[in-house]
């Protein structure tokens, strides 16, 4: 086993600077999902405790000692060898460190639970915490998106399909695009935040059987202490419609009681079900994250694809030692949108992992479940990475409406074809329209001349229009089509954190 | 160029039993896509005649001809090739075939539009199709769930973690956590289906210019008819708030209508905005489709394992021809839980395309769009496919209670080994009572005997319970915990159709 | 079950036109699929004969029924569901055809055989043909790179990092890396088509049960028919020392030898073992055909970045058809490019797929094979379609090297600043020339003036270099390192198909 | 930016068991990475200095300086967004301590270099460093199952398929399985490191134009001051066949010998060209460890299915702390194999993303090339840690003959009714014989009668055998085919490590 220093930077971020050093790295860092095992537990025990199956004094101890400083993960890390997952090791430990300070309460740590509803729990309040943190950054870049919309929705410049100038548009129009498709991933993930973080309670293998033997413990305590007869219970539960025989003996609606308060105490939603071998919850959190992601990346590309030097229409905000080179002193790389694009490259893949564990057998899976973990975690710090340098490259993007227009003008109105052929198909027909501006582009094209000297000089559409009237129609700005009406509905339709909706 | 009977059987399903022969292989073929692309043509055209911009006597025309079986997709598809999608041929064969009844209605084939209008649309009228099966298929899953769940609430078996036994549980409550999740994932499907399927209408590169330029150009001749002053619209427009110059004499809201129109022709979404490279839409859809495929994979995984020679707690329905083997005359395989299962180990790679695809440069990638296609329809089928078999194997799924009672009890007691270490804390510790029962539980294992006669042999747990108290707690039908009211809870909530909602 | 002419068109290629109609689309159809299943059946009858096992009629017979278009792949395609794969269903229409010929004969079809050892040798059958092709292709495009980069050897062009010019290179050096990358793909192609395509042979389970236990029938009916003592080779077996008992009596060396005669069949390689759950072969072909296709998508992105409006410097050779767009006259879309890297952007997700699938439990998994199929024709037919779609790219690239040095301008000198620092180094030392040289291209970049004038005005420079020495310093065709060599390492090291090896 | 204790754990392994405190966490690590950054800048100073471009004593310094513990990896990390790669930061930090060391050593930092060139360098040195613990260790894999075949050759087992009991087979043939699959990968991993790990050195993009300056420039001064025309050089170039102009100028072969020198100081392999944006070197590497991974998935799959309660054929070693649970104190789970096939199911997403980013433009990727690196990192470090937890598995595999041949058993003779079909074909005709065994088989199986009985009272089949040939035909120990021979040939192929080649 490794251990000292070089146990201390198994990864630091050195290898993924898109999140090393963010908010959402040190949100599921190893420290993170150890607080938050612990936060599981601590929760656990004043959830039993509220139903009269552990002592207040013994929840409350507990809870005050839940803390990761008092853990050393690594040890954590390679004790989970031996009983694959981390949850086992931990109890050990945390039992140890609470039966130090009172031994009575060490009785109640992980009393009647299962290391995965302890795991699965925490993953989901990591799952949360950063979500927080990403949905706030993706509000942030929101922000500046709709400035960048609303400031340039008569910037005009090219529009581009497979790589090459295709017709006129807005910069305001990709801007209300890329704020479409932010706001509504913020919202995807508000809903999940809301509806589809839960915790996991079943114990060992979903019956929640160990949670309910101490509550029949408990309970028959409860009911001699106060002079009850304990098989009562039971009776009850029969007049409740229930069966005799399996279960019998349960306090009604014990489960669900517990999964709620439980639920009350990490502020996770309840669920149905234990989902211990229905991963899709899992699967579905991983997904959404994949496409924030991608909604991020294709904002990266865009601004690549601008920037490049030949286009230069936009550059990444300035800071000190912000895209340089170790080689070439004139670069001012994108680096932001480099980072960007790097975390979209790889959480599909990470995230199409979190599905294919789906195929979990059993009432757990021999690896499927500690396959989700690690990828999972990429997935989180990458989309909370991706955010949170995205909201620095949109809030200081550079623009160059002057180059944008120049762009607009390099092909000599061959940018403005398609409505030259619209207008003339009236006249030649549609088919023949195309042709006719196919030839004359093409010429232009070989040529190097305007195109509206081309069409000048083509006695097919000679005496079409007049020199005046030419000239509008080869005007790009004339020809943005519904741009600043989209600008608009965008704009209002994503006015604001409080009203987004919808895609 | 392949001709002739090679490209009749280019791919038959010869690969992919899964869903060869099903519906949603049918809905999702290439004479499917075809007509889906011709569905939309018809309606763009339908919507702008609804707006005065065609005749609708052409519109009329141009709907009827829209039939898939007028046009030979394997010839679109390999002329496909000149413009990297199959909508550019299928324009000019389609336009053709209309010229040849009407030349008139030739002239409004397509216009205004770009391929990316009429494959996107065509991909959600295909998607809409399918999504209809799948729902179909898994309301049928769900309702055959349901029945097992209730006849088996009280079925005991052995619970199983990481390969072995855990602790008892019943088939009951895995009938009802499967019903949870098919049923969860079907009203995600419903919600996507009725909220998430959007037709695309942007124009070249999402400005919808070509649309406009034909609305400004009937506009006139609508008012030029009605004796108006075409330039007055104009003026209107800037009364409306309208900057002039970009976008000035497009009639206020038009993008918005028309795209309103598109949608309620298609009986698909309008969007906010067009989603030409935003693909979000198109994503969520391949993950959603892949989360319903894991959620039957896990059912398919858990058949299998207790369908294992050794286990035979279950076997699949019986069919001529069903389950056989090439070799075997003894095998009767679970073929239905195969092919799931492999439909199940697919979907996650092929979801994963449609999230990377997002990364999709300027207002048209080139190359990114046209990735999605094949992984986006195999996510279709394959989900389409499993949901088909699925509906086969759990209607008919044959169950041995006796074989899971039998194997239960296995293990001579130690499958309950938790609940004594559980009633033994109280008087031994927590920490103890474990131990002391993982040494009577390893000595049983290595001795052959029940636990019972090895804790009745043990000096330090004599004395814990009498006889009867012990035979009782060694009982696993005693050790359920709260699988009925896990049942019984899954069963009110995911009643039926139309009152599934939630994980 | 679907039928009629939607079964017909299930995918002629619509939705892929990257390998529609492409040879190895046709290499990998269902009826190639099928024309493989009957060559291995009927090789395995050869082989079977060659030892004595099969009257060779019989095997004449059944070799010269052995013909895909007898039978109907949809038909067995739809039968498939039954067995879960096609094998089951072919073999039995297959042998109804040969007993209608010949009921004699019929009796040997597919004896002691089990679906696997048909399908994977199919499969191999189907990927040595592909790979046929696709080597023919890879050859054809690494020509051309070489005469490109032997003719553009000395075409200065700038070199890009990050999407920014960063110093000067050649295209010659472009093509040349292309070439290298191309060659060695092809080389591992060529090693893995030699020396990784295997026969499978194994029968039900892996022991060649089946097919020994005919071989004693035959063996034993053999020595009676020559007088012999059928028990004596029993005898002799164990005197080559194998032990008595298991495998007894099976003829020494048999599996070894119809593994052989099968080999030699199919022209397949002989494994030392039957592989049907050891799918490395499987994996290791699907990981070659992604790098490959990997490969031909690095050209196409580089074309695609060459090619955009405002760079211009290739563009995609033309031909009727090619690379137009359904709304804009004036495209010419670089439409090989986008189907290369259409095809590169699935591959890896796909290629995926038969990684995940060599977690294969027991003799066969009960889906992770079957799951292994479409995933795998995926791969070989985008990397056939990519390869000749290359093919067609690089052959008529055309080249603007007077739009490559115009570029290269475009920064005024920016460009190698790298050299200036380097040439400053001695004298003001190394970080202090990189921070000079920093402060001057940010300078010249803000101010629109060329560098050499930025550096003729800086005092911290002046008195380094005369004017003359500065404008050869500033040139950038004085600036390409070792471009030259490598471009004729390149071209020596590659010199044509029968040399290239290596990386 | 995150400091401090939350920072020391991003990632200490507490997600990923299946590495935590194995050699090739630690062999990964960022101190790892780190380290071999820093062996990079020193070997290229070296190999700088032994072509006369570097005075020995600042190459010597530099050498003795480049030690990772002199550098903090989570500094450089969040440096690392600066640049978007660590090197940037890097260069700095080290330049700064040598020159601490001695001022003039520091002008020779990273001198002529770019970040990629140490990066990828860094990354190859990484790799082997990891590939020789994980060759080793699979060769000790390769020997225990060596071990197992041999001493399990006669052991005979139910063959599976489909999860169902097929045919017999022997332990020894799995075991030989493994091992032929063992071998095989680790012969492609040793061939991998001795021919595909390479250094990258190319310069800002690829001319090496930044190494060839400093070449001039110290030539230049090497030629004045031993008293020769410095032009002269230049001149003798030109004899050498190559052009004037481009590259003019550079001492012939420079790329080549610096190339080399700097393979032979890290000892990786010289590369024919750079390649920077031709990432097939490391997209083979990743496609490697996960077939290597796959392989041993595929053990612990198989190690699973024979461990299941129910079926009880082999159990892990045991070892304090191994394989306990949370909750249940009988469990001694499959631990081991549940860490490897953790490491199996995530590792084919990881080695995808390699493949995708070979789509690299331009001369370096402004995105593609970051994703690489955390993917490689995790497809390194699951290979080392499932192959350093299959050799603990494997070692001490603990194995349960009688429970093998009871299981055999379990189905009264079903598992041979493959070979009485055979038997009876000669009589029958094979599709006869296979139809009455199938009628047998399910008469066997319905009534829970032998198979023996079922066929005695069969009139079909009365006469064809007496009891004594039934009950031979019936024992499963004379149904194991080539199960013998196979296993002497793979222990023979595969003999050891110094033999092992091929599939």
């Amino acid at each position: 086993m490794a251990s000292g220093p070089a146990s201390r930077v198994v990864d630091a971020g050195l290898l993924s600077p898109v999140r090393a050093g963010t908010p959402a790295e040190a949100a599921t860092s190893d420290d993170a999902w150890l607080q938050a095992m612990l936060d599981s537990e601590a929760a656990l025990v004043r959830a039993q405790a509220s139903l009269g199956n552990v002592p207040a004094a013994a929840a409350r101890t507990i809870s005050e000692l839940a803390h990761a400083d008092r853990l050393d993960p690594r040890e954590l890390a390679v004790l989970s060898r031996g009983a694959a997952n981390p949850v086992v090791a931990l109890v050990q430990a945390f039992t140890r460190l609470v039966a130090a300070a009172d031994p009575d309460a060490a009785e109640y740590v992980h009393r009647g639970s299962t290391s995965q509803d302890i795991f699965d729990t925490a993953l989901m309040l990591v799952a949360r915490r950063t979500l927080d943190l990403l949905v706030a950054d993706l509000e942030q870049v929101a922000g500046s998106l709709r400035a960048l919309a609303e400031a340039h929705a008569g910037t005009l410049m090219a529009g581009r399909t497979l790589a090459l100038h295709a017709v006129p548009t807005t910069f305001g129009l990709k801007a209300a695009g890329w704020l479409a498709a932010v706001s509504t991933a913020t919202d995807r993930l508000k809903t999940l935040r809301s509806e589809g973080l839960f915790v996991q309670l079943g114990g060992a293998a979903g019956t929640l059987a160990g949670y309910a033997e101490y509550e029949k413990l408990h309970r028959g305590a409860r009911q001699c202490a106060a002079g009850e007869d304990p098989t009562a219970a039971h009776t009850d539960a029969h007049t409740d419609g229930r069966a005799a025989g399996h279960g019998a003996g349960l306090t009604a609606g014990y489960a669900e009681r517990l999964t709620a308060r439980f639920a009350a105490e990490t502020r996770l939603c309840a669920p149905v079900l234990p989902w211990h071998s229905h991963r899709a919850p899992v699967a579905a959190l991983a997904a959404e994250l994949a496409l924030a992601t991608g909604v991020l990346g294709k904002i990266a590309v865009d601004v690549q694809s601008m920037a490049r030097t030949e286009t230069a229409e936009v550059a990444e905000p300035t800071a000190a030692g912000r895209g340089i080179s170790s080689a070439m002193p004139q670069k001012r790389n994108p680096a932001l949108a480099t980072l960007i694009r790097s975390a979209a490259l790889q959480i599909p893949a990470y995230a199409s992992v979190l599905t294919h564990t789906m195929l979990s057998e059993d009432e757990r899976s021999a690896g499927a479940w500690h396959a989700e973990w690690q990828p999972l975690r990429e997935c989180l710090r990458l989309a909370g990475g991706a955010a949170h340098t995205a909201r620095e490259l949109v809030a200081g993007l550079e623009m160059s409406p002057g180059r944008m227009r120049a762009n607009l003008e390099l092909t000599g109105g061959l940018i403005v074809s398609e409505r030259l052929a619209a207008v003339l198909a009236p006249a030649l027909g549609k088919a023949t329209a195309k042709e006719v501006m196919g030839r004359a582009s093409a010429e232009a094209a070989a040529s190097g001349l305007p195109l509206g000297t081309v069409l000048s000089n083509d006695p097919s559409i000679a005496g079409q229009f007049d020199a005046e009237e030419l000239a509008r129609l080869l005007d790009p700005a004339e020809y943005t089509g519904a741009a600043e009406e989209l600008v608009r509905r965008s704009l209002t339709r994503y006015a604001g954190p409080s009203d987004a909706q919808g895609v």
